[in-house]
């Protein structure tokens, strides 16, 4: 399997992938799942994918290559090089991805396989803000918004929730990396499908490019304390939780209630007992 | 959907329930999806339960009068209620399972609906140590063991991360009653298909009953006081730990590094660059 997030803030952007790539249990291999497009001072543009990982390797050559024509007379075809808005760029992405749908999707609906592809999209082009977007494998899209300032692909659920606790568009961009990367590490914990090494990318709003594009291993620093530390300390916090207590004498904070519109279950006592 | 754990401790078994019940979102319900069998002096057992509430509640229902026969000879059918051992009990119980499927398979099959039931049942009988078995629609089942002292169904993923790091053979009773109410939490504050009220049962080793048995809802102290200090206490351990740097001269644990075998990605900085 696969986790990739990217969070939007007002700061900036912050990408992060895994990189294990696994057909069954004894096959795995590692495959990049980002991939950085860079024109200074014109565009900045990140692509994350999970899913089948033929089509999104397919997705990603022919996006380099892919035009769009909105009407017949339009002078010049939109590519993701000179698209003048994230949307349409996007719009290309989607293109991008029904082209292969139609040239692969019959033949592996026919070996048994969905056509299953999600990817993430982000980044800023000159003349408008950040936009970051999740793209389907139908081609259509969403775009992040304050509410819901980041997107997750792939197995999303184990660091889902440091990001709901943690990540607002006014969280600072330093803060955002070290949120993705624990998000990724608990996920690292809990799935075998995720692995090592990652790629992360932290871009700054309106630099249109960013030299903050890192590969990590089992051997980073930074990642090797964060994930001790965590650990470390999420016991602690555990630790200084008080325990239930059973008896409401001893503590402020009673588990058992003395009353209350739910009884606590009755008992089975014997088979001629009815349940209900 | 649901989420239900149970763990095996040297010093007892806790078991935990969600109680929310859909079929769809705009039909929410509230079925309690635990069962306390209690014959005190002789046996202890509590049933958890996760799937189709229709098939659930049929298992329940016939588990109270099914009987199993080993040989024909046999003087005595076993029931759940003169089972020898847990294991024999958890047998009973997967016959009844199979005799719902006899009874409704084919008719969900012609429905389009699974017969999705998932079980966990464990407890004490006299004459042998606690036990816990996880139990699958198909009425078979795997029991629980020093190396993996609990099981979880239903929604499993949010509440994982804290039983691994937290459950041995060894955790005290109420210290693995906390970390299954963390485990709930979490998964609450996930996942809108799970909801309030819980049951809890805490069962101590060797007594064959036992009155800690408490539903909790949303005005319950404990589970309030938990709720509110694990979310502010993981914001401090998040905020505790340094902020990646980029720059490798002011840490002592740098994000970047200077070398190693996985170099940052490549970027794509024009239509005629190779993406490999």
């Amino acid at each position: 399997m696969t986790y990739c997030v990217a969070i939007k803030l007002n700061a900036g952007l912050v990408f992060l992938s895994d990189s294990r790539t696994n057909a069954g249990l004894d096959q795995i291999s590692t495959f990049r799942k980002m991939i950085v497009y860079e024109k200074p001072d014109d565009r900045f543009m990140v692509l994350l994918s999970a899913g089948n990982l033929s089509i999104s390797q397919s997705i990603r050559e022919i996006l380099q290559v892919e035009k769009l024509k909105d009407h017949e007379e339009d002078a010049e075809a939109i590519t993701i090089w000179n698209a003048k808005s994230m949307f349409d760029a996007t719009r290309v992405l989607g293109s991008a991805i029904r082209h292969v749908y139609e040239r692969d999707a019959a033949a592996l609906k026919q070996a048994g396989v969905d056509f299953n592809v999600s990817l993430i999209f982000g980044g800023q082009i000159k003349g408008e803000g950040m936009r970051l977007f999740q793209v389907y494998s139908a081609g259509n899209f969403i775009e992040a918004t304050p509410e819901t300032p980041y997107f997750q692909v792939g197995e999303s659920k184990y660091g889902k929730p440091v990001l709901d606790r943690v990540i607002t568009p006014n969280t600072p961009l330093d803060e955002a990396a070290k949120c993705a990367l624990v998000s990724m590490d608990s996920t690292l914990k809990s799935n075998l499908s995720v692995g090592l090494p990652l790629d992360m990318v932290v871009y700054e709003a309106n630099q249109f490019q960013t030299d903050k594009v890192v590969c990590i291993d089992e051997h980073n620093p930074y990642f090797k304390m964060m994930h001790s530390s965590w650990g470390v300390k999420l016991r602690e916090v555990f630790d200084s939780i008080e325990d239930p207590t059973w008896d409401d004498g001893k503590t402020d904070v009673p588990l058992m209630q003395p009353t209350g519109r739910n009884l606590p279950l009755k008992k089975i006592t014997s088979p001629k007992e009815k349940l209900i």
